[in-house]
């Protein structure tokens, strides 16, 4: 990425804002700040870092004054104008010396509301919408060089999980099943480890269950979904394994949730709605009359985050456009007994999806 | 802690509110979430969760019904309603049944935006002000049990401050050294590094520079600052050392920047303002000719995070009061030369300043 690249990128989002009805975005630390800019903070504090984006203006970006020399070398500040603000000042008064005070603002949907109240107290006549929802697509749709990067990030994955089949589950904690995922993500080239969830028996029945200190017995079933980021851009997999031989409800459920999952994915294709692929898998479910154990959205978007727009979820009307990338993850959970869910990673093409995770979703048997 | 422990905590957030004028207090992921009621969600993400607290009334959490386990787990559970909203419905309109519609709310500092704006939507009625700014004291005062957890990070952060002086630092990288520090404050009992700046040569001129890829040399000052968590509450230390001898400029720049900390901390005492702190360290600076190199505040509130209020800094009129716990910092950064940073961790007693990091100030001279 040079920063000829991050130009296109802002100027770009200066058109789409200027589409969207919007007088610009203001943008703090977080992925879209790094996607546009380049510029990763050392964090995200109760000091302001701003970007300010303009449809045919020069882009600003203010940062606190000792943050100034680091602001400076990042790949995008020669396309844009930096300035530093000093503690004791307020940086919401510099902003609002750059921006138009009767505009529509979109903001990065992460900016604290402490820096959004600030904004809103020095500008009374703007307004406010989250990028999001203003402009999901903004960051939705890949160029081919992020959709190879999300494929070598979902390959390290498959060679993960591949690994992760031959290791000892049963008589060895959760917590240890997921440093191994951990180590081999790393192994496999990522930087970032986000998750790493291993819900063994009914801790597999909590989709969020990270963790924990449950010894794996033989006999249980095995939720694994695991992510993070490589060379800057996300890997997100879920597989339910068996230790040792499944039982017949067991085989049936998993059967559903792939069904679920496979129908979904062929759903994939330009024009239809997030909500349908939602739908397709969710009907599948229901009628296998589980529908009230599949208790969250099928998807969500993935880049230089792990959960981005598009989302997959009921409600949500946005079309699918070639070069989107999400997962698809429908999921069957038991209250005290166990979980199912498998999750790839699909882009659409012109054609119709195309997965970036390619392992077996056969229900594996561990030891 | 128990859950009575919570239950007084947030019945004292809800006193705090009303007295400032609050219908309440609507608080989302982050360290007041854990302070008031030991919730910690696995993240902080685009899915709402909140906590609503109103005087006299039992504190509401709602979150992602995927979390929902979780969360009727966590140690405030038994004295809060916990409820879920599903993907696909809206979770605003779910906090819109609990609260007055015509309320003026505190939110936590780092709410997101799309959720800010999501209630401002949905109850257009509302206002809304950012924690820090409407309850800066709400965290602010530690008990006796805070302040001995700040004293054990400090202890630890100390150990790790003398152990780094018998590492070699001539001929390795800034990063060696930051993993240096890691690895100390790990083993000295923390359980999360926030922070491990290694800024040698011009770097230490940079304050917020983190580790990079310079090679120490003979000769360089080089300033250390790191800091994290420890049984859930805060280090933060900097020490100044020098590579081989020092020479005069660099023990003048040093000489003043110890005068000014310790002068800030011998201002310290119940009933003085917190800009006063930040002026006594900056009269000295400035009376020795480097006013303009010293160019951040003088400190920051420490507890379960290792940034909040109070702030020492020009504009902050909030007075001392026994059990605040903060930073004193005082810089010299000379641009392209080097800098000098010292910093310990404070708390005010009744009788005036107490350090929670006792390691020598003098400038130290590593191999």
């Amino acid at each position: 990425m040079t920063h000829e690249d991050y130009e296109r990128r802002m100027e770009r989002a200066g058109r789409a804002a200027a589409d969207a009805g919007l007088a610009g975005l203001i943008v703090t630390p977080g992925p879209d700040l790094v996607w546009l800019c380049g510029y990763r903070p050392p964090a995200d504090t109760e000091r302001l870092t701003a970007l300010v984006i303009e449809p045919g203006r020069r882009s600003r970006l203010l940062v606190p004054v000792l943050e100034y020399p680091d602001a400076e070398c990042s790949p995008g500040a020669p396309v844009m104008e930096v300035a530093g603000w000093t503690d004791g000042s307020e940086p919401y008064a510099e902003v609002a010396k750059w921006v138009d005070p009767q505009g529509r603002y979109g903001v990065s949907d992460a900016t604290w509301a402490l820096h959004l109240l600030g904004l809103q107290r020095s500008l009374p006549g703007t307004a406010y919408t989250a990028l999001s929802e203003s402009l999901p697509m903004l960051r939705a749709v890949k160029d081919a060089h992020e959709v190879a990067r999300l494929a070598a990030a979902g390959a390290a994955a498959d060679a993960t999980y591949e690994e992760i089949l031959r290791v000892r589950f049963a008589g060895r904690r959760e917590s240890d099943v997921a440093a191994d995922l951990a180590r081999l993500l790393i192994e496999h080239g990522h930087s970032q480890v986000d998750f790493t969830v291993v819900g063994s028996g009914p801790n597999g029945a909590n989709p969020h269950h990270e963790a924990g200190e449950r010894v794996i017995e033989d006999g249980d079933m095995v939720v694994l979904d695991f992510g993070g980021l490589k060379d800057g851009y996300g890997s997100d997999t879920s597989r339910t394994v068996h230790v040792g031989r499944p039982g017949a409800e067991e085989r049936k459920v998993h059967d559903i949730v792939r069904e679920a999952q496979q129908a979904a994915f062929e759903a994939v294709r330009p024009g239809v709605a997030c909500q349908d692929v939602d739908r397709v898998a969710r009907k599948i479910i229901k009628a296998a009359g589980y529908g009230e154990y599949f208790i969250h959205r099928t998807g969500h978007g993935i880049g230089v985050t792990t959960h981005e727009p598009p989302y997959l979820v009921e409600g949500e009307h946005l079309p699918l456009v070639p070069g989107m990338c999400f997962s698809i993850e429908p999921g069957i959970y038991l209250p005290g007994r166990f979980g199912v869910r498998i999750e790839d990673i699909v882009t659409c093409t012109e054609s119709g999806g195309r997965r970036l995770n390619e392992t077996a979703r056969e229900m594996a048997v561990v030891r």
